[in-house]
């Protein structure tokens, strides 16, 4: 596997344009197109909260052929919470798009981060989405123009085999509240009709996005879109849900690393576990205590917490077989504590990575979840005026 | 309803004791005995977590014939993932309180809350516990003994028809980790056989502790405990529901008022849901969500990520008919904002109570829970070391 640059310009037949045209008062770039020379197969997976961003409902309702061209995505304002205009004012920009592009509508998907409850600004989406087709760049910098308030930029590009996986994302955004969104955009030159691309999608989103915690709060605009051009010819499928497992895994890291007020990446393997819903779950739990997380940023390794998360998540396990690690040091064997050397446990722990793994010594089947710890910040960031 | 002093030991025939013996490294009362003149009715509900305290195994087997007469309680060591000889010390500390008070060890129900991981300092207690008898009293301050490191005694005892109720609680702790737990022991006078104690029992913890939330964690030793011991005659049972829903949700809010950082108690009505269990969903989500109680800690109105933790709840709602009131002002009217008075909204979350209505306008059932806001305590305190 070869690492690449561009981002989601990285496959053949893909261009990108990220500019800034006023919604976010900071003057950083808004608003994103991305775009393929042909018609691409297409699949998305969104939120499981109930209330869905306009975006969402429009871009669903595009994909129902399975097929798509570009996707057009703003920040600054999300489009949730804003009833039928919300609806109109998406359906809008997709046309706005199709138009500048020369393309159809149904076959341009959007996406919206930022405040909810606010109109999206359509003037200014208007006079920004003109000329789009002469602003697409293979260089264009899409990835910046999706962050709120992220430190960082999520990006990836892969080459394996004959084809090529692009993606960007977004996370857990910082100072301005209400953001805590997740997008992801993926694009490919692999040949792949799209309801397989559905299925490999929902695969490595369960094994990547759906892994990850910053805050437990399932946020109502979050989608992942994956669009296939076929322009590389057919890909080997293992080999494509390989590639595309291992870009949603570091995206998905990157996000967790750059959480809200996260001074460092956490990563939960439960090993050895009767079911895969079962070593889930337990990493899930143990990655979104807010209590372990606040222990982890002091570099405290009460590893009782991490046992007391386990007792919660609902899954099958015999306490007295468990073992913890913290990175090689073992902190728990058969469910308690082994009195181990704390000096060495907190230099592990003062890193800029963690690993826990927990060995549950009762099956084969194993996880992993990934997370930040919790500290002032993250109540600085929150407590903060949305006004 | 009249209220009376003591606690415990304002329904008739019951004593108390709260003294020191040396388990906290502060000094303070860490031992306390609850003991009926006579053999009781009696029930208990426990912690949901897979991983119980061997307190709670002791208790749960002690409880088998709806019988007891006497609580001990230690806090400080929790006594929890402690394996057999954990089991057995629990027993053993059963046994010197039965000696002591000259009744069986299968009526004394047992309870531990502190460190999870360490032993019971058997030594300390057996010593603790000698001549319990004679310090037994009608004012024993058992309130205290059973603190970690809550910042205040949780204890009511009321009055009504021919009966009293009295009870403590002991919530979240402060500075110490691994204190996280919720222990109950409730006193009556009332004659009500243990079946239907268990069924009252479990309608108010149902309505009170089940609704509370600090941090989404839950112990593995919570606990509640009811004695009735029938000194003061039959009682009317739903005048004796009433008035246990009543001591509960008391010290249920004043758990929540005492929550780890809290500057203020939250209080989330949800109104004309459609079931019970979709109106408890939605106040639960609420006043669990971090989101929602930091920006609760920074006195700001963030409607949006109320309709987001209302999203997440898995219950049914409309979002178009959903009206949101911070006090009396509404926020948000039909799933929108309805252009708010800032100013007048900001004055009323600056109090040191915060009550949310959310009506739903789409049936008659209704829920309250109880929380409180997340501020910059909460992480001083969950980050300290455990060492």
């Amino acid at each position: 596997m070869k690492f690449l640059q561009n981002n989601v310009c990285a496959p053949k037949g893909f261009k990108a344009l990220g500019k800034s045209i006023g919604i976010k008062k900071s003057g950083k770039p808004d608003l994103a197109v991305i775009s393929s020379e042909v018609l691409a197969d297409a699949a998305a997976v969104y939120t499981s909260n109930k209330v869905k961003g306009a975006p969402l409902i429009v871009t669903k309702k595009h994909l129902g052929n399975g097929k798509a061209q570009a996707i057009v995505v703003n920040s600054g304002v999300a489009n949730v919470c804003t009833g039928a205009k919300g609806i109109k004012d998406a359906e809008d920009v997709a046309a706005y798009t199709a138009k500048e592009l020369g393309i159809a509508t149904k076959n341009v998907l959007v996406a919206s981060t930022g405040l909810i409850g606010a109109y999206l600004p359509m003037n200014r989406i208007k006079e920004g989405i003109k000329n789009a087709k002469r602003q697409l760049a293979a260089s264009g910098d899409a990835a910046a123009a999706i962050m709120t308030t992220d430190k960082s930029r999520k990006e990836i590009a892969v080459k394996t085999a004959n084809f090529t996986i692009g993606a960007i994302a977004k996370g857990s955004g910082m100072i301005r509240p209400n953001m805590a969104t997740m997008l992801c955009f993926i694009t490919t030159d692999a040949k792949m009709p799209s309801k397989k691309l559905d299925l490999f999608l929902r695969n490595s989103v369960n094994r990547s996005f759906n892994m990850i915690s910053v805050d437990m709060d399932t946020s109502t605009s979050d989608m992942a879109i994956i669009l296939a051009n076929g322009l590389a010819g057919a890909a080997d499928e293992k080999k494509f849900q390989a590639a595309l497992d291992f870009v949603c895994i570091e995206l998905a890291k990157k996000i967790a690393r750059d959480g809200e007020g996260a001074t460092k990446l956490v990563e939960v393997e439960v090993k050895n576990a009767k079911t895969d819903e079962d070593a889930k779950r337990l990493a899930k739990s143990i990655v979104s205590s807010n209590l372990v997380k606040c222990a982890i940023f002091g570099n405290d390794p009460n590893w009782g917490r991490i046992l007391c998360a386990m007792g919660n998540s609902g899954a099958d396990f015999q306490e007295k077989l468990v073992d913890v690690f913290f990175g090689n040091e073992a902190v728990v064997i058969n469910g308690t504590s082994n009195g181990f050397n704390l000096r060495k446990v907190k230099e592990i722990m003062a890193g800029s990575e963690l690993k826990i793994t927990i060995d549950l010594k009762n099956g084969n089947k194993s996880a992993t979840a990934y997370g930040c710890d919790m500290s002032y910040d993250y109540i600085r960031i929150n407590a903060a005026y949305t006004t």
